[in-house]
């Protein structure tokens, strides 16, 4: 049924879809249309069809999608139907504040590893955590079989630490650290780097 | 000499290519390549050169881009050359993060205003920080002429400090809470949800 062939710019829009789609239904409602999903993600209703269109027939022409359906179509395209643990590499303030953070464990992903290379920080209990030394990752991160990691370091540290996740095993990066990584083909890295959001839309200010 | 046109996915990509020319030049390299470019940053060297050629002549056959003159070029089109002033809604553990992260203060942007709803939080000082009510929200960004704004409120609040963030005069949101903002034109706003990200990338895992 998945198609493998669908561009990552669609893939990355449906997990925004995914998004709406629950607040929707959080709301108690039932249905909705490519119109109404459209203006809450400020994407048009064209390509919200053009999108959806891509893994098979969801809507009905005149009655819109049923929203508790979709979702359940968007958990199985995205494979979110299971949840994924997460290895977090760094813990300053982001990684404490993303190892807490429930918006990850309400959709699809559970820290359940984390590590730092600082002596005071390791060992030490955060949350349901205790912080294990950057020596161990790899071997830690390979018999555990986690596949996602999110990097918290300093910039002068992200590519080492992207390196040893890559060994162990890892092939999903989410990465904090203000830095581009080189990674093999077959791993994927997002970014989520505060300042590159603010200089982007700067361009736009006066 | 700034192309007002310029499309905005163009416009994404500069503060990466910034980012990694200031980690060149934090390395002593006085000169670098598009190929070069592209491969710290994983875009094509084509992609890089056209990317460039919309803002004017920069590189010179054969010998490629000055980094420190390119650095200012790109300050320059991001205006970036000022340091702006933000304002930061939600000071629960992303907010404290944000508030302490020297990675902004280094590429363009100060937080000099913290806000929260919570009267424990209210009053209290964080860093060089003290915590405003939400309720003076409006009158001092406006007061202030702040025009950036992050919100990092749950996301049953988001919308609405969106809105007063609005009515105070910001035009650019970076947005951390996972929701879609409903803004009018003119406002620009970005995301930084990590659990889209981590959703994105779930669809390329076994």
């Amino acid at each position: 049924m998945i198609n493998r062939d669908i561009p990552d710019i669609i893939v990355g829009r449906l997990p925004v879809y995914l998004r709406a789609l629950r607040h929707m239904q959080a709301q108690e409602k039932q249905t909705t249309s490519s119109q109404e999903l459209g203006e809450w993600v400020g994407i048009s209703a064209a390509q919200i069809r053009k999108d959806l269109s891509q893994f098979g027939e969801f809507g009905k022409q005149g009655t819109g999608y049923n929203i508790a359906f979709l979702i359940n179509k968007l958990l199985e395209i995205l494979k979110l139907k299971q949840i994924r643990d997460v290895a977090l590499i760094g813990m300053g303030d982001m990684g404490h504040a993303l190892s807490r953070y429930q918006g990850l464990s309400d959709r699809g992903f559970q820290v359940t590893l984390v590590f730092d290379n600082d002596p005071d920080k390791i060992g030490e209990r955060v949350g349901h955590f205790v912080v294990a030394d950057n020596r161990e990752m790899v071997n830690t991160i390979r018999a555990a079989g986690v596949k996602v990691g999110i990097i918290c370091v300093p910039a002068s540290a992200a590519q080492e630490v992207a390196n040893k996740l890559i060994e162990a095993g890892v092939t999903a990066i989410l990465n904090y650290a203000p830095i581009s990584l080189n990674v093999p083909k077959g791993v994927r890295v997002q970014y989520l780097d505060p300042a590159v959001g603010l200089q982007r839309m700067s361009y736009y200010l006066d």
